[in-house]
């Protein structure tokens, strides 16, 4: 396995455990500045700032675990795109009824002057019904 | 504009008409073979073989009428991705009640040895109530 793939999974990797954690900080230091997350049903999430004001809403509620099947790793230069297949519960830390959420991601990855790889751009598609 | 971002545009301008003309030979020209097209809810779609059976299944069914709004084309090498809004209208032909969909999309593009850009990767998340 090469150096930059090697690298993406590593950010992956560290995404989930980041998250389930809730290490806010951790997570937002694995996307671009310019991040824009898709999904459906709302309009574009954009930007760290975005991301950030989102979850700190939820911060103290809810507990993301997850895990990141990886299907495809692709590296074009300093651009990549990863195809996921994610499984993830919603954990609500008053105790309440967890939710579970599962489905395929397509990310876009880029490769910064020092080497670092970020998210850049992240289409989720996980849904209740999810395969 | 470059040559290889006007020729992306052309693709995903082909794909709409062709696809309102249910021109199905027309749209399978626009994929590569090995295509996989993700959504929420249902598993992968797999190879321009799995799109056309999924589309015969339709056939005299449904019109597929939309209009793609760009938001972002990057191209590095023969790779690039697409970011588009989608506003989509399935007309079933026998007079019942359309269905409106809308959301954004994410495509990796491929470009073959003879110039030509083709859809590799969709991840496609438009909804009833999609923005």
């Amino acid at each position: 396995m090469d150096r930059d793939e090697q690298a993406i999974r590593s950010v992956i990797a560290t995404w989930m455990e980041a998250s389930a954690a809730g290490d806010l900080e951790r997570v937002l230091a694995l996307m671009d500045d310019d991040v824009v997350f898709l999904g459906a049903g709302r309009p574009p999430m954009r930007g760290k700032n975005g991301f950030a004001a989102a979850n700190k809403a939820m911060e103290g509620r809810v507990r993301v675990e997850g895990t990141a099947e990886i299907q495809e790793i692709r590296v074009s230069g300093d651009w990549a795109y990863v195809w996921n297949q994610l499984k993830v519960t919603m954990r609500p830390l008053d105790g309440g009824t967890p939710t579970h959420l599962s489905g395929p991601a397509l990310s876009v990855f880029r490769k910064k002057s020092d080497g670092a790889w970020l998210i850049y751009r992240d289409a989720n598609m996980i849904s209740p019904q999810g395969p």
